[in-house]
């Protein structure tokens, strides 16, 4: 690992980091220790990864202790605070509200009225409530986005472009609409629509549908295609791709993944790039309207 | 039954009816026979029911059995052609293309690389291209497709209407690319977006997703929404609802069904409306934007 400091992303104080599951909170807490500035890991039980947090200064968190995280990040003169790592959208009755959070629960119930993107923007405004400064990914450590072109060393077909244009369309007008930001495209027809279960479970659903024969394009095509919502808070909810997502990819028969370049987060990019080429599989950063390097 | 003649719809010959899975057929060929205008069934195998077509003038075909239909529908006189009941899109590779097929089979492959509108809409277009005139069933029998209004006693709340009016917006968004006709919408949360896995599977993804918690909305919660895509031919593939449909949706806990009145068939609407009624469920035909009567 480098340990050379580079310039500090603004703020002196260390960082609250509360991490969700996945790798990616570590890739950012490296991140960011690289730039010279200190973290304080906040991880979330039932998601974060109880043995790599261990490496770096840490209070594991239920969802819910408000009062705990202000009182230990206030410990620590943490003034900006950053959400990353997977978690669901959890159940509401699933949280454990402090005494802090009681006093917002009216507030989260609103929020809970509505999409992810909803739930979490909100969130993000009320931590701001407090005098925090909430940060997001890009803005901290944006080597960790995917940048433009090519990760391994396949290329897609003019078809796949076609498909991921018409993917890229497709999630633009669905985008106010606040559902996911998956979807899956074979030789200019849609085949999965992402909804609350995931991007997972929508390309499974894809390798499913081409099992039982209900669609037809045949293996080795097929693009997933994921963008961020338009208009929402980049600071939050970035969508993420990872070694997973390429084997989930390679099982459904899919030609291929195209994401949105500089917004989209990589877990292990060079674990993507290698499953990728083992599956003969592209994964393309490219612009919002599908325009390539 | 009723077996006055009722006044003629158009066309003084009999009507070439190509029919898929369901009762739908059935209740077209007895609609256009109280009419006094008489009917020529063509079952596909594998889709229509073998035992209910026995009461009608019948030839059944095999997808691709072009020039046996003409052959057939020229003996009969048939000038006029309607497509009806469920067909799934089905695998190029399971046609047997008889000469006449074989010849449009270039023009079917293309149609292939679309959605489902794309290749119905254009199996409708070849159709016309040998002189005959496809008709829809809202235009030879209005009565089959639902009414503004409840179908049975129970009725939407007001959050149920504002998840009818965001489903609506939604698949108008959706519509231009040729996706499913159906969303599931349970309190402005998107719950499920049609893919090509029919609306049943959607549905049941709901069932399984409120099942492992990963949606939160109560039972007793949500809306399916079905409306037909704009701009689409409709005399083809207009959305359609059963008892199986109220079936399922009961199954995931949904509030009620709301469709596009006058453009979306009821099959066996006594049926539909007694099933509502046991599951607490309401039924609806709503304006394309949502307004109710």
């Amino acid at each position: 690992m480098n340990t050379q400091p580079l310039a500090a992303s603004g703020g002196e104080t260390a960082l609250a980091i509360v991490c969700g599951g996945g790798t990616l909170p570590f890739a950012l807490a490296d991140a960011v220790m690289r730039r010279g500035r200190k973290v304080v890991l906040f991880p979330l039980h039932g998601w974060a990864d109880p043995q790599r947090v261990l490496a770096y200064p840490h209070h594991w968190l239920r969802l819910g202790q408000a009062s705990r995280f202000m009182r230990i990040a206030s410990e620590h003169g943490c003034r900006e605070i950053t959400f990353i790592g997977s978690v669901l959208r959890p159940s509401i009755w699933k949280m454990l509200p402090d005494w802090r959070a009681l006093q917002l629960l009216p507030q989260i119930i609103k929020l809970y009225r509505g999409g992810d993107d909803h739930l979490l923007t909100g969130i993000g405004r009320l931590t701001e409530q407090f005098g925090y400064r909430l940060v997001g990914v890009k803005e901290i450590a944006p080597e960790l986005a995917m940048p433009r072109g090519l990760l391994g060393r396949h290329a897609p077909s003019e078809r796949d472009c076609a498909d991921i244009v018409r993917g890229l369309a497709l999630l633009n007008a669905t985008s106010p609409f606040d559902i996911g930001q998956a979807v899956v495209v074979a030789d200019n027809h849609i085949l999965a629509v992402e909804g609350p279960e995931g991007t997972d479970q929508a390309i499974a659903r894809v390798a499913e549908l081409r099992g039982n024969g209900r669609i037809h394009s045949p293996a080795g095509t097929g693009v997933l295609i994921k963008a961020p919502k338009i208009g929402q808070d980049d600071r939050i909810d970035l969508p993420a791709i990872g070694p997973p997502t390429v084997e989930t990819s390679a099982a459904a028969g899919l030609a291929g993944i195209a994401v949105v370049a500089g917004s989209t987060l990589l877990a292990e990019p060079e674990r993507i790039a290698a499953a990728a080429d083992r599956a003969g599989m592209f994964v393309i950063g490219v612009d919002a309207d599908g325009t390539q390097p």
